[in-house]
């Protein structure tokens, strides 16, 4: 067994994924894989839980958030890429864990708390919406992960998790070997934060229609930097410019390699005379030469469902095993062991 | 596949099974295995949820459990007896439903409202007690048994579990006969409600000692028939006594096959005459009868628990391959199937 510190990480897949998932996740695990034993989770199980009126949306979004994770450079030789729904295991530990956590608790985690308000829920939420950090819980400790990336607003459910952890370990150890089972996990919080829509809008969302998606044709990476909101004080070229709040230049901060041409820039822009085409030009250009060669990989993979079929069959065997692993342990610990 | 209509039923291993057992359950699914397909639910993933702090008691009733079912006569070539921890696709099951039920309707169940009163769980309710009515719908559907026996009491579980079904035969078809996949169930309520204790209370438990278990020794019996609570008021043998709320003529009633005996006894204690000790005596035969050849085959078969595990598991592996077979299903109406 490995003895390299263990990554969960993963997404829903509810739709093709964007810059935003390149900045915030994917472009860290390309790092990641060669520091970590990392898990890469397609959480269509997880995406169930507001989806259920939407089943096939889930269905297909699996291979297309596969193809993005292979064209951005995930390699599945390095990172095990597998599907919620074909781990059981995780839902059995879920079970489990359930009779760890309160209701109230559950009611008070502030995640929860503000997805319940995203969604318009109000009395009307799903039980396995209010139950889903604990379906969290069991998903980071099936592969007894140390290090989950998340943002800042998914921390409560990392500390849930360790609730859920040292009430267990507390309660129960191995039968044998009287160890604990369970192992606390951390939050790796990116040191970027979240990149916003090219509207400037917070949030981004295809139904927003701010995004840029990892697969975009030339064509649509070219409308999209003509719609990033930039200054809208900046009326004349000569006129200086405001770069804080400028989405062309949170851009560039985030995806242009060469950051003293950024600052020239930036510095160019706020004395004045520096048009917003030129800088959306420089931007463009840049996400061309970072997209596509994604696109061209992405739609070569696309080519072949079976390939892509074959190595997540492959990785959800290989995260099988580790997660029974786990709820062997678990169950004996539980006293669920006869046979 | 067998034709025989489909039922499910249990116990939640937390103790001996007693008279009241037999009474309520046991002698019906004696019967009840001729007639039906009967599947028969050691359920220690249920009795965790509010014996988290007690497993080993879990894990030790499973044996007892199996044990009684066993003296009473239920047949195991007849009866599918299993061990419901040891088939996941139950938790799994489970967890897809809860994406179908709202937290306040869960709330709303009289028969887990009264079930928190009892534990005093207050805002304490551990989030696995809240969902085990979806716990149950899944051990039911996953049999897709049409018939569950069990008390008054308990037919909210069976409204919440036909509520989960028509929701998802709603929503959700086979993808490719595209037809509905889940069952309806219904309550099978016995004729004969439930026995009280000795003491005259109406719930039977251990820790109150007003039961007499069914592994009990003669000596046993003999004293808590000694216990039993008869007519308060009747005083000296000549004065007419109550019939009525005398545990001694509710457990003949219950117990003793001679109906026209009985009726004698009744009206003979009725009009006066008839001693306190005289009725007691017949019903320690009668008792004393019923039990012995349970207390003498339970014995034997004690004596051999890898036997008792043989069988557990041969049932076992016959209801997880029934209820993966349903879970198959299930995924593939979700549209979790990829492979």
């Amino acid at each position: 067994m490995s003895t390299k510190p263990i990554i969960l990480t993963g997404d829903r897949p509810t739709g093709p994924l964007h810059l935003g998932h390149y900045v915030g996740s994917l472009r860290n695990r390309v790092h990641y894989q060669h520091e970590y034993k990392q898990y890469i989770m397609l959480a269509d199980a997880q995406a169930l839980t507001d989806n259920m009126d939407d089943i096939d949306k889930v269905h297909r979004n699996v291979i297309e958030v596969a193809l993005d994770y292979l064209a951005v450079g995930i390699d599945p030789k390095l990172s095990t890429i597998f599907i919620q729904s074909q781990v059981p295991e995780l839902t059995e530990l879920a079970f489990y864990y359930l009779n760890l956590v309160t209701v109230a608790r559950l009611e008070r985690n502030p995640t929860v708390k503000e997805e319940i308000r995203l969604r318009n829920f109000e009395r009307d939420i799903p039980a396995g919406f209010l139950t889903y950090p604990v379906s969290q819980a069991a998903d980071i400790t099936a592969f007894k992960a140390t290090l989950v990336p998340v943002g800042e607003d998914q921390i409560p459910m990392i500390e849930q998790t360790n609730e859920i952890v040292r009430r267990f370990n507390r309660l129960y150890k191995h039968p044998v070997t009287k160890q604990e089972i369970l192992v606390e996990t951390k939050a790796l919080v990116p040191e970027i934060g979240r990149l916003p829509g090219i509207d400037g809008k917070a949030k981004m969302s295809k139904s927003l229609g701010n995004v840029i998606n990892l697969g975009a044709s030339a064509d649509e990476v070219s409308k999209a930097v003509k719609k990033v909101y930039t200054d809208p004080l900046h009326l004349k070229i000569e006129d200086p410019g405001h770069v804080e709040g400028n989405i062309a230049f949170t851009y560039l901060d985030a995806f242009d390699t060469d950051k003293a041409a950024v600052a020239e820039f930036k510095a160019h822009y706020t004395r004045g005379g520096l048009a917003d085409s030129v800088v959306k030009k420089r931007l463009e250009a840049v996400l061309q030469e970072l997209l596509t060669p994604i696109r061209t990989r992405r739609a070569e993979l696309a080519e072949d469902k079976g390939y892509i079929l074959q190595l997540l069959r492959e990785g959800t065997e290989q995260a099988r095993e580790v997660a029974a692993r786990t709820m062997d342990e678990v169950k004996a610990a539980l006293g669920l062991n006869y046979f």
